[in-house]
C-alpha cells in the first residue's frame, strides 16, 4: 500500500525503511532535502513539498506526520488544504491527545479522517517493530491495517497470553485501535506515565542497595545528623549492581525490558559516571498526571516519578531553603555543609 | 549432590522436584508426614525428624530450610544442635536479612556456615526456575554451586546483555552470590520493594484509562464537587484494558513479566470482579522502606506503593474522618454521601 | 464607600454585613428575593436585577461577585454590558485564575477593570475578617482599598513579624495586592493547596497515634500478613487524641488554626463517628498541582494530599484489584477478607 | 520543688532558668564546669558529678536528663546506680520511645520510675514555655506536676477550645501525661513527623508561587524539554513571597506558628540567600515513618516530607543517573546540561 510520510527524523526515516522492507510504497518529504535524498536512495519516492507529496498519492490518500509536537498543528493545517474528503491524516508523533480531539473536529468538517497513532519503540523500532496505539474513525483505521501490521513487531516469540485462542488479534501483533480520535495518544500518554514510574522504581531500589554499606563508615555525631541505630545491619558495601540487575532478568518477578537496559548500562559503566543525574521529561508524564487529577483518580507513583525528575533538575532548591529558614527560626539550627 | 530440605510447602516441594530432575539427591522433612510421603514417591529420601534428616546426610552437610519466617529461627536453633563444623544451613525463605546477620553470627561460633538465599519464582519456579539471590561465606556458597545452578532458570532464551562475553556468569544463569550473610535476603527484599512499585505503576496507569470516559457522564454541580473544566477531553469510555495491556507486550518500553500477567488477568476477567481490592503485603516491602529511611535514601515510589496497599485495607479511614471534621470546622462543609 | 454585591450566599451576605458595620453602602442582588430582603432589613440597598444594581451605583462603579465558579463567567458577561469604562468588576469567588486572565483581557477591551479577590475565611469571616488575596490593575485595586480594609481582619492581636516597622502594611491588615489579574486567585489557589497538605499532615500523624496499640492485639499469622517484629513497642492503645491535639496548641512547633479546629472536633466526638471519611475537594487543590506540573516544580506533598482525598472516595479500588490480580498471577495469592 | 538537672546545653540551661523563676530548686550538673558555674550564678545549686548531684537531692529524688540521645543510655545506667527505690529518672531529650520502653523495664527492676518527656519549644521555650508530652508511671508523673506546670506555657492567651469547661486541664496548660513509659516520646516523635510535613507544605506552595512567572521567559524548544502549552497563564514573576506569607497570618485557614516564622524569614531575606537548601533531619521524622510502616498505617505526606529532606542532601543522585542511563538506552536521549 502507498502512503506519504512527512518528517524523516530518527523515527520517521526508520518507519519508512520498515515499510519499504515489507513492500509498501512511501512518498517522503522533509524540510531537509538530504533526508529525502537518502530515503530515495533506499527506495522511497521523494517529494520536494507537501503539495508534491499529496499529488503523488492516490485517493483515498494517507499523509502520515512524524513531526515535533510543536509544529504538527501547522502542518496539519497545510495538509488539510491539499487533501480531499475520504483522505486521512495520521499523527504518529508525540502530540497531546487533546490536540487530536481538536484537530479531528476540524478535519471532520472537511470529510478528512484524522488518526492519532502513539508510537513506542524509539531507536529500537526499526528492528523490533513499533508498538502502535491508534485512535480515530474506523474507515481510516481499517484501511490502514496493512501499514500498522508492517510497522508493528508482529507476534514474534513472545509467549501467548493464556486464554487467547484462534487467529492472533492485532493487539497480539503489537498494534491496537484503542477508540475514537485522541484515544491512541491517550493510551500512549499513560504508557509513558507508567514508564516514568517503572524507571524510578528500579532506580530507587538499586539506590537503596548502593547505600547498604553505610554501616561501615563512621557517622558524624551531632544534632543535625540522625543517628544510625544499628550499623551492623548495613555492611553491604560490595554488592555489584550490574550483577544484581542481571540476575533479576531470569526467573524473577521484576524482569522487564527496562531492566534489561538497566543491566546493560550498569555493566558498561558501573558508577554511571557519564551521567550527572538530570532527568528530562517530555510532556506525556505531565499530561498523565493532569489527566489523573482531572479525572479525580489517585496516581501517586506516576506523579511522584514525574516530580522526582523535576527535582533532579533542581526545582526544589528554593523550597528546601524555606525549610532551612524555618528550622533556623524555631530551633536555631544552622545548615550543615555538604 | 545431596542436600536436606526442611519444609515441603508449595515452594519447598517444587524446589525438591526441580533438584531431583537434575539428578541431585534430596533428604526431605516436613511436619506433615503426607508431604514427605508424596516426595518419597517422586524419588526423594524421607526423614521423620530433623535428626533423621541430618543423619542421612554426609559431611559437609547442607540443610536447606523453606519455612515461614516466623518459625525459621527456632528450626535454625534445632538444626544447629545436630550439625557439625563445616556444615551449612541455608535459609531459602522470606526471612528478614537482619535475622540472617544475627543467625550467621551465632552459627559461626560453631563453625557452621549460614547461607541466606532469597528466592523469587513463586508458583512458576518449578518450570521457569528460581531467581536466587545469595548471601554467605564463600566456602558454603561455592560448594553449593551445583544446587543453585539446578534451581536457577539457566541462560534460557533471554537475550544476552550487550557487552557481556565469554562463559555466561552465574548471574546470567539466574543466581548470584551477592555478598556476606544477609546480602541475599537484602537484595531479595529490595527486589520485592521494586515489585510493589512496578505493580502499582501499571495499576495506576490502567485506572486512569478506565476513568477516561468521565466526560460522558453528567457531573454533579455543588460546592463539594470539583468541576471538570472540559468534558470533551474525557470521552474514552470504551477502551479495552485487556487489549491495551496486550498491545504493550510487544515493542513497547513498558513490557515486562508483570505486564504479561496483567494482560492475562484482564483478558480473563475484564472487570476483575473476583477481587475486592484488598492488597496484602508480606514484609519485604516494609523492610525495604525502613532500609531506605535508615540509610537516609529517598524512595518515594517504593514507599508510596506500600502505603497504597495499607490504604487498600482501610488504614486511612480515621485520617480521612479527621479531614472531614476539619472541613466542617472551618467551612461548615458537610460530608457528601457516596 | 459604595459597592454592588451580587450573590448573597453564606459568603456574600456576611461580607455585606461586615461592610455595613464599617459604614459602607452596599447595593445587593441575588436570584433569591428573600436573600435581598433579608439584607435590606439589615441596612443594604436591594436591587431586583443586575441592571437595577448597576443603576444604583455611581461611576466609577464596583460590582462585586460572590458566585459559584460555574456561573461567574456568564454574570461577568452580563455585567460588562451594563457598566462603563472606568468601572470595576470584582470576582471574590473561587474561580480559576485562568478565567481571571481571560476575563480581564475581555473587560480591558471595554475599559473596565477586572479584579480577582481570593477570599479565605469561610464561616468565620464575619467575625474574624477575611484574608484577601487580590489581583488586578492598580487603578481599581487602589480605589477599593477602603473596602478591602473593612473586609480584612485588621492587625488584631497577632504578634508583629520581627523586622517590620512603621505603619502596618496592608498585608499586616490581612489583604494584599498580589499582582496583575489572576494573581489573587493564583495565590488563593496555592493557599488551598497548602491547606490540603496541612490537614492531611495532622490527620496522618494522629492516625499513627491512634494505631499505636496494635502490639496489644493478637496478630494473624499467615503468608498474607506482614508480621510485627516487636509488639512490645506498640502498647499505646489509650492515648487520648483530643488531649494530644490540645497540648500541641501551646508552645509547640505545630500549633495552628487548623490544629485548634482539630482539637475542638476530637474533644466533641473522639471517634469522629459522625463522619464516614469521604473527603471532598473543590478545585483549587487540583489546580495547584496542575500549576506545579506545568511549571516543572515538584510538589509531592500537595499532590499526595489531593490524591488522598480522591482515594477516600474510592478512586483507587480498580487499581487495587489489578494488584490483587497480579499477586494471584505470579504467586497464587488469594485476597484476604476484611 | 527540688530536682536535679543533668545536661546544661541550650535546652537544659533554659529549663533550669524557667524553673528557678518559678521558685523551684535545681541541682545542676554538666560535663562543662563553666556551664555549671553560670547557672550557679543564676541561683542553681552546682554539682561536680552525678554522685554529688544525687547526694544533694532528697528522696523521692528526680534526676532530669537533657542530653544528646547518643549518650542518654549510659548516663541512665550511671544514675540508676546512685538512686533508690521510689526515685525517678526523667529523660527530657530526643530519645527514641523504644529506648524509653527498654529503660523503663530496667529501672522498674530497681523500683525506680522512668519518665519520658518529649519537649517542644526550642530556643523559644524559655519565654514561651515548653510543650511537654509525658510518658511513665502515675506515681512519678503526678509527683512532678509542679515541675511540668512551671515548664509548660500555661493557658496564656490562646482561645479556649469550644466545649471545654471548668478548670483548665493540664493539656490546656501545655503538658500532658500521654500514657505509660514511651508514650511521651512517641507523641513527641509524631509531633515532629507532622512538623516536617507542615514545613514542606508551606515550602512547596511558596515555591509554586515563586515559579509562576515562567511564562514570561522564553522556553527552550527541543525533544528534552516539555513544552509549556499556554505561557500566558504563568505571568506572575513579581509576587512578593514575604508579603504573601504575611497576609496569610490573619484570617486565613493556613495561619500557624510555622507560617509566622516563614513570614519573618522571607521578610528578612527574600531570596533566602544565606541558605543552600540542605535540610537536616534528626531522627524523629524517620521513626515516625517507621512506626507508620510497622503499624500498617499509610502516612504518605509525612514520609514524603522526610524523603524530600534526604533528597535535599543529594541522596537521589545515583537513582537519577540510572534513569538518565535508561533513557539513553531505550531512546538515545542525551542528558541535557543545566
Amino acid at each position: 500500500m502507498k502512503i506519504g510520510m512527512v518528517g524523516l527524523g530518527r523515527m520517521g526515516a526508520n518507519m519508512v525503511r520498515r515499510l519499504l522492507r515489507d513492500g509498501h510504497e512511501c512518498v517522503v518529504h522533509d524540510v531537509s532535502p538530504d533526508a529525502v535524498k537518502q530515503l530515495e536512495s533506499e527506495g522511497a519516492i521523494g517529494a520536494g513539498s507537501l503539495a508534491e507529496l499529496v499529488a503523488k498519492l492516490e485517493a483515498p490518500r494517507t499523509v502520515w506526520l512524524m513531526l515535533p509536537a510543536a509544529i504538527t498543528g501547522q502542518i496539519v493545517d497545510q495538509v488539510l488544504e491539499l487533501v480531499e474528503p475520504g483522505d486521512a491524516i495520521v499523527d504518529g508523533g508525540n502530540s497531546s491527545y487533546r490536540d487530536d480531539i481538536d484537530r479531528a473536529e476540524l478535519t471532520a468538517t472537511r470529510g478528512v479522517d484524522y488518526v492519532d497513532c502513539g508510537t513506542s519503540g524509539g531507536v529500537w523500532g526499526l528492528d523490533r517493530g513499533y508498538c502502535l496505539m491508534i485512535g480515530g474513525p474506523d474507515r481510516a483505521v481499517d484501511r490502514l491495517d496493512p501499514i500498522f501490521a508492517s510497522l508493528a513487531p508482529g507476534v514474534g516469540d513472545v509467549a501467548r497470553t493464556p486464554g487467547r485462542t484462534g487467529e492472533p488479534s492485532p493487539s497480539e501483533h503489537g498494534y491496537l485501535h484503542c477508540g475514537p480520535s485522541g484515544a491512541g495518544h491517550f493510551v500512549k500518554m499513560v504508557h509513558n506515565g507508567i514508564e516514568y514510574a517503572l524507571m524510578a522504581a528500579y532506580a530507587e531500589g538499586l539506590n537503596i542497595i548502593k547505600n547498604a554499606g553505610i554501616g561501615k563508615h563512621p557517622q558524624e555525631i551531632d544534632a543535625e545528623t540522625a543517628p544510625l541505630a544499628a550499623p551492623k545491619y548495613y555492611p553491604f558495601d560490595q554488592i555489584d549492581l550490574g550483577e544484581v540487575a542481571e540476575v533479576w532478568r531470569r526467573g524473577s518477578v521484576v524482569s522487564s525490558w527496562l531492566l534489561d537496559l538497566t543491566a546493560e548500562a550498569l555493566h558498561a559503566d558501573p558508577e554511571l559516571e557519564q551521567f550527572s543525574g538530570r532527568v528530562s521529561d517530555s510532556g506525556e508524564g505531565r499530561w498523565t498526571s493532569i489527566a489523573a487529577i482531572e479525572e479525580g483518580v489517585s496516581a501517586p507513583l506516576l506523579t511522584t516519578a514525574l516530580y522526582a525528575r523535576f527535582g533532579s533538575r533542581g526545582s526544589e532548591v528554593f523550597a528546601d531553603k524555606i525549610q532551612s529558614a524555618q528550622r533556623k527560626g524555631f530551633g536555631g539550627h544552622i545548615e550543615k555543609k555538604a
